[in-house]
């Protein structure tokens, strides 16, 4: 069997997707597929591939490790999806319609999508990724989905500065410390909203990079990703990244909705979420094999993996095939789209016969690098440890 | 309408395939849909998207000028097609074993793509282009596809640079002058081979930049692109991109194949092909408008369009909506995937009411730029000409 990732996409119409390609070869706990389980993609995304899939329920879909390939944009038929509420119906219909107010600003006012392409527009590559990637990876057995390595993907947003539009609007109020964005989810009534809605704040420093973006992968952005607009924080965990924004307001205080209040905080084990704790914003330094993922034969195999700086270039890769003891310098592979993008690298070396542990350790520009343990935390969020994201290779 | 190209997919559905939205707006002469032009995909590109091409015949499909997009990579299903003889069959069912020789070297071998794959791998974006794009421009009359703009698109090959499989067999003959390579197509019996096999010979000064390549855009080579193996020279013409590659050779001379000797030499009207004459290697600067292309509304509009520098870094780019008369930079589109792969770029402008002439000139960081003619060529080759390449749009 070769390394190739070339070869993956024969593997994963074999393996389908159910996750049993993983589930005997990596280092830790794995997410094994449930009896419960939908099996086939809800048809809000069944345009996706479903091979390249993990189906966990009709709103949390994983992208297979393997069916990462070596290339350094992630196809949206293979992008994981995470919906905190049901994706609201039609709005993607006539997408140039949808209406943002901007709030917090010298001169407040309400934009169509059409408003706002013909202001500006760049493209950014950046690495989308739940705060729970990684999960299925501690012992202590977090609740939420049980995502291994998929939660995450390199995508090309395609949109407009927040910056420009703030210009327009003369600026935005002097004592603001955060953008608040809040999504355009329909909330079931009868209950109070501040416990179901979408509304986050991050830091009013990251107003240097938001985006409003109308595309991803040059193609409309699709409903369960958050189109027709979507409020894009590269470099900042998935959840920050709100979808079909329809208010954006630059404030004094972070939100007080669940998801941002207690929600996204990052606490020890069997400690409730508080507006003191770490949010989860900044994403941090971390890489995984891609491939081999099973087996491989002896002598020279290319070994596969994605590496991540969050909102830092990459300084470094380094590859171990004897589980952390030695390492070697892994090259990156293809053009660099950017700071909050994601690399793919690859390490050619000589395996011997028997069983191998090979993990992948990224070091950023700053000199961050992955820890070899995760740090037990009670939502099981931000697993960067280099030894969780290993893998068992036979070769033989 | 608006003029951002997420709305051209809809633009393009309206059209269909024939052509007819560019036959209403560009400058000079336009290929128009005759009645014997087969409307359908043939069996080997089946899997492309038809409506963002034009089928000129059952080897040669262009890329709609309109559905080229924003993004930095151009789709696989939406990439041109031109094949010199009809793709052979099968050979891309088992990838992994087609075997290409290496000779004019100290040791001379034959390699499958299983071993290429284990020896090493790079990506590279790069611009494939037909010698022929833009033929469709010239008023002389040039037989062969009437290109207009679509016979190019920006790609990522992934593969093992040529000079590492050499560097594995000794190094080349010092007398080597040129890299000559032989693709893998069924010749038909009964026919002097020379005029029909396509052999191409390129100066060994390219080795840099060479790849055996058998991945485009992250999947397995497609046999319509040259799969399982071309031979990818970044910067040059399409034609010295040898598909399905069979034989590798370091020469003291150009081959003496009649697609080499004769075929894409550059020459005045009237004059035979010969093999002093300019061979279509390396491309020039270049670049075209891509929207809008019909008509806008007044006021603000994002005018698009893609640049190539051939072999150079881009320097700038520039946009005339008054036919040439006055010139604003614009800015390059997303991240830069090097010297060999394009740039989408975008200015905002005010358009008044009435017809425009908008047109684009891209200049290299050697300072190359595109010249406003074109130069009347025997075979309608390498057109650059900024006049040539430009829109005349209906603002009302």
């Amino acid at each position: 069997m070769t390394s190739q990732p070339a070869s993956l996409s024969r593997r994963r119409l074999l393996v389908g997707s159910a996750g049993a390609m993983v589930s005997v070869s990596l280092l830790g706990m794995v997410p094994l597929a449930r009896a419960d389980e939908p099996k086939t993609l809800p048809d809000f995304v069944k345009w996706k591939d479903q091979s390249a899939l993990i189906v966990h329920s009709a709103n949390t879909m994983e992208t297979q490790r393997g069916a990462i390939g070596s290339g350094v944009v992630t196809p949206s038929t293979h992008l994981f999806v995470r919906n905190n509420l049901p994706a609201p119906d039609g709005i993607t219909d006539n997408p140039d319609a949808w209406e943002v107010t901007i709030e917090g600003v010298a001169s407040p006012k309400t934009f169509t999508v059409a408003d706002l392409k013909k202001m500006n527009v760049t493209s950014v590559a950046s690495v989308l990724q739940c705060s729970g990637n990684g999960r299925a990876f501690f012992t202590h057995g977090p609740g939420g989905t049980q995502w291994a390595t998929g939660a995450a993907g390199c995508v090309v947003w395609t949109g407009v500065p927040l910056s420009d539009v703030i210009k327009e609007l003369g600026g935005n109020s002097e004592d603001a410390r955060y953008i608040t964005a809040t999504g355009g989810e329909t909330l079931p009534a009868g209950l109070d909203p501040k416990t179901l809605m979408v509304e986050r704040s991050v830091p009013v420093q990251a107003l240097d990079q938001v985006l409003l973006a109308w595309e991803m992968n040059d193609q409309a952005l699709p409903l369960s990703h958050g189109g027709p607009l979507r409020f894009v924080v590269p470099g900042y965990f998935g959840v920050n990244n709100v979808k079909y924004v329809k208010n954006i307001s630059f404030t004094k205080d972070q939100t007080d909705a669940k998801i941002q209040a207690s929600g996204y905080r990052l606490r020890d084990v069997g400690v409730k979420g508080a507006p003191d704790q770490p949010s989860m914003w900044e994403m941090p330094v971390k890489s995984w094999i891609t491939a081999p993922l099973e087996g491989a034969k002896t002598g020279r195999n290319m070994i596969y993996g994605v590496a991540l700086g969050g909102v830092n270039d990459l300084e470094k890769i380094e590859v171990s095939v004897d589980g952390g003891k030695n390492w070697k310098q892994a090259r990156f592979l293809g053009p660099d789209l950017g700071p909050f993008a994601w690399r793919p690298f690859v390490l050619g070396t000589d395996l011997p016969a028997g069983e191998h542990l090979i993990v992948s350790r990224a070091t950023d520009v700053e000199g961050n690098t992955q820890p070899p343990e995760r740090t037990p935390n009670e939502r099981g969020y931000g697993n960067a440890s280099w030894q969780d994201h290993g893998v068992t290779v036979s070769v033989s």
